[in-house]
């Protein structure tokens, strides 16, 4: 049964999700429909490509994912589809598919021709549902569009090295649901440019000379409960998805504050490793 | 496989929504369950006929509709069953199925009698599933409840006409995500009182002599990027249910505000359309 | 077809829930996941509890439920399954389930041994879907645990009852989408406590000499419809999970206030029954 997964700044009150799954299912009887996310910040290819990143991988061989964040078409705006480890992307071509697969080539991608005109209001629901199908029952991607070969770049989720190559340049990217705020500095490059080298990362006026391999390695479990004062500590670790993310453990962004309030932390605020 | 969607004001925290899904599956195993929405301001039938009436078409045939919106049944608010297009509405008539089938004639209409008595606390769970559930397994409407001719009439969707035929005097009537405020104007009742006239649309102090196709009509895409400016500028169109909806191009109802907050508009305010 | 259900405190804007459900897929074609709520507080164990309760009774037996709530598995947090009622429930042994099954006894209880070792960070994802997908193929519980006996025991869900028998010490646990306050004494425990004698429900400065069977039992459908004054009025009743509620007729939590905002009751605050 094929998979199709849904990213969009839609929000989960309106009836457009709902009208997204209905006009699936009113095409194919045996498909599951999984929410990635509806909750994308309006028009941020910068969220939807973070989430989709972190999610793809997790999914079979076959899987086809719409991505309707920025996804009116127009002249500058055109539909693709992606193709990748035997998986599909079916968006605009806004650069997206760039953040999502930094360091990967599609095995193949194709700007969609099989709409009429321009004059269609909601390109998610028309375009997006028409091409998801015709993927899901095994069609290819050739009998929907022209092949082509180059994709609009965009590198803001990448970090960049100095000249001496002992300082990464990042970024916060995202920051989550418990407020922990991820950096675009991922473990390989992490690794790759320090060599083993000690290190202090540097955020706002606050600095971590150590990287956690989890959440709960703060704790001194030898301590009695009593005596224990975790709550609150602010931690370094690479999260699940290998990205440097800066964390308060047991926080609770509703109440007394995540990573990105109690560190100061925003969407695009700098975050540097230096290297001694 | 039979499709049922849940139309609730139960918010995604609490355990009502889960206790649902839970009783459907315990009845059918072989059922689809789609979510159109569990974010409905708490009895608000407006915003839940709202909801529905633009997602239900995309559905195919057979797809059964759980409406759980001021759905506690009382003598006043007695549970019906409606059929339309061989889709099934399941809801109190609380008047919400005059607002979502303004246009269109229902096939049939029955009033619920296979509940003991009034005092069931939670009428969606306990009555709506089993309803939902008898019509999927193909049962009929006869089995369920007495047929009955009339139900409560709301008249709060639908726009006024001036004597002269030169106004359409309607309202907003939702805001969406994108703070989008969209009115209760269709698109046929434009076409047909305006006659292709020139027309003025006022929302409070703001006016629009324009009506869009779609949102990025407002671009000017022979300019070069560095000299447009059309993100935040107000445009009119029909969306993709076909109501008038003013919109502002790109906004962000979190940061920027949209056309709500923007053009200063709520639920009900007046909308105007004056052909010339 | 298996069932399985989340309840996290992800959040759903984030990838973790989608990459979960990826993960669950990509390991079993034929399951239904139902997300039985995202929105849980973090960490908060006592909310999550009300939610599983209060659900996982409307589910068909064979139904796995994953809890995704405080499970950093750690020494001192060790995963565990049970098996209960022929439906299962994977989380951390931090106390959750003597809070689920106050009253009954679980028929096996395993500690979970198939992870390699404690340093994994996303517990939920990498053990708890492996774990679920196994019961879900049919697999049993002594592969991939040893059983033991003990469990940890919290009693915040449990009111206390004076020596004189004559009241009920409860306290609020949870506020709903409504603002409805639920408090922790059961039907039952009033009933067996109270043995028919009249009684007053103390909450703050707000007492209660009644309990209603539904909201609109306050309603007074005699009187015509302009005479009538409800909505607003608070009321005492048991709710469809037979925990005693304050609530208010047809309140909105967002505009006017719900029971909790209006009769200033938060979580922890205090109910009491006197019995006379």
């Amino acid at each position: 049964m094929p998979l199709i997964t849904l990213t969009t700044d839609f929000g989960t009150k309106d009836h457009y999700v709902g009208a997204v799954k209905g006009a699936i299912y009113g095409e194919l009887t045996d498909v599951k429909i999984v929410d990635l996310s509806h909750h994308i910040t309006p028009f941020s290819i910068t969220e939807a490509a973070y989430v989709i990143k972190n999610a793809y991988t997790n999914f079979p061989s076959g899987t086809i994912h719409i991505i309707g964040v920025d996804a009116e078409v127009s002249p500058e705006n055109v539909p693709i589809a992606i193709q990748l480890d035997n998986q599909y992307f079916i968006c605009c071509d806004n650069g997206i598919i760039s953040m999502i697969l930094s360091e990967i080539k599609p095995e193949k991608i194709v700007q969609i021709t099989i709409q009429k005109n321009y004059d269609i209001l909601c390109d998610t629901l028309d375009l997006f549902v028409k091409v998801a199908c015709h993927l899901a029952r095994g069609g290819t991607l050739e009998v929907i569009g022209k092949q082509i070969d180059q994709i609009k770049q965009i590198k803001e989720l990448q970090p960049s090295i100095n000249a001496e190559k002992n300082q990464i340049m990042g970024s916060v990217i995202y920051i989550d649901n418990f407020g922990n705020a991820i950096s675009n500095i991922s473990k390989h490059i992490f690794e790759s440019v320090g060599k083993g080298r000690e290190f202090e990362i540097v955020a706002k006026r606050h600095t971590f000379q150590k990287i956690y391999s989890k959440y709960n390695d703060i704790v001194d479990f030898a301590l009695p409960l009593d005596k224990r004062q975790d709550d609150g500590k602010s931690l370094a670790l690479f999260n699940s998805s290998k990205y440097l993310e800066l964390s308060i453990y047991r926080s609770n962004k509703r109440t007394v504050g995540g990573a990105s309030s109690l560190l100061g932390l925003d969407y695009r605020d700098n975050i540097t490793v230096k290297f001694k």
